[in-house]
């Protein structure tokens, strides 16, 4: 690791976007990945960045702030919570939050012969969750924001092939769509409907959100409107910038 | 003004989730424009939801906070910024905060005969500029929604097509190249440029950013790290609950 970060000191007092990124194509990466590997940061030349960011990161062993969200894809109310408080949320907040979509909400399981399931809000609904279940699964790093891609949509169902193309281009959509319409998709399902039906107390509605696998209704309710202020808030390590609003003077490689 | 309340209020009594949204396919806008109008409310069965928030928006006649980004498509700080910090803080904080966005950053524009551009990442970068312009001159209430889900993707060029039907199904993808092709936005562009250049002081770098109006470096620092923070600081209303964690019990229509 130190040799990696010597290396990346060396590479970085030579480059400037000014400099040697003029006419330069965008590299295969959505800004969200840049920093997860040497070898990603050095194709997207923002290993400058990533240095720079990671010299900030919480380096403390508390745990981050765990958040589960218990939602069905087409629930008017599921939308507006992820696409309006969590992703954004989590977007500036990812280094002291760790989140988890569990995609069933008010759904049914059929456990007579080959499972199957039903939906609050029909056969589309049960596909969306489905799709997004097996995007969970099968792309880690990109699924959030596939995800939130896909619910920020005018139309869930048909953003979901885009959205998978443009943020997780090296997973192809006949991956998904094997995992959708075979057993693998069936068996993610249950595990979600399994997850569901162990809350205690019984969820009475979705979106449902846990903070460290507990529910408490106050929270529930500052969740709504003001997720971003309730993390930084429950939090127990030393508080980053952007919950403190401490400045941090760091040479960004602006262009 | 007021019989549309009341209409909404006896419309809202006999509306829930688990009752008429049975077996509903989603409306056909985004979550981010359904409290836009009472039609779409109605369409998209969340006038509940949008009578509430707008219960809580700040009602006092003090300006929002205004930010303007000079920036340039394909430059990985702007992309960083972009993604990363503005669009998740205007995502929570646009009752209190109004966004501008110029892109066009280190391009130079060629005065001679037809008026023709150069920019700092080649002519991909010149396009992606051309095609964000035109997007917010052809659709106001999504243009922003559009410009993240292009900045925020593998690929930025080839994800503006579906960016656009996913966010602005109703702006048809020939108008945009139309503009982006003709004297629309190269007569667009031109003012990108001339905002670019009356900055005083002039930019040395991008992403680029003004409140009110005004460059400050302080603040240029702190909105790369926390510019939520730092747009809660600055507003001289009552803070919203986004800002302050108050909770706010409010019937939200779950499902």
């Amino acid at each position: 690791m130190k040799l990696a970060v010597v290396v990346l000191v060396l590479l970085c007092n030579s480059w400037r976007c000014l400099g040697s990124s003029h006419h330069q194509a965008s590299c295969h990466y959505p800004p969200s990945q840049w920093c997860r590997s040497l070898e990603i940061a050095i194709e997207c030349k923002v290993q400058k960045q990533c240095m720079e960011l990671s010299a900030i990161r919480p380096k403390e062993a508390v745990p981050r702030v765990s958040l589960t969200l218990y939602y069905e894809s087409l629930c008017p109310a599921c939308r507006v919570f992820l696409t309006q408080q969590l992703f954004p949320t989590w977007t500036m907040l990812q280094d002291i939050m760790q989140v988890t979509l569990v995609p069933y909400g008010n759904a049914k399981e059929l456990l007579t012969g080959n499972t199957t399931f039903t939906c609050q809000h029909g056969q589309p609904e049960c596909r969306g969750n489905m799709i997004e279940t097996c995007i969970l699964h099968l792309s880690d790093h990109a699924a959030f924001q596939t995800i939130f891609c896909m619910e920020s949509a005018a139309d869930v169902l048909s953003a979901a092939q885009p959205c998978l193309h443009m943020h997780a281009p090296s997973v192809s959509w006949a991956t998904v769509d094997f995992c959708v319409r075979g057993g693998l998709g069936r068996k993610l399902m249950h595990a979600n409907a399994a997850m569901t039906r162990a809350l205690s107390p019984a969820h009475t509605h979705v979106p449902w959100v846990t903070f460290n696998g507990e529910y408490k209704e106050d929270h529930e309710d500052q969740a709504m409107t003001s997720l971003f202020h309730l993390v930084c808030q429950l939090y127990k390590g030393v508080k980053p910038p952007a919950c403190t609003g401490a400045a941090v003077r760091l040479n960004r490689g602006f262009c």
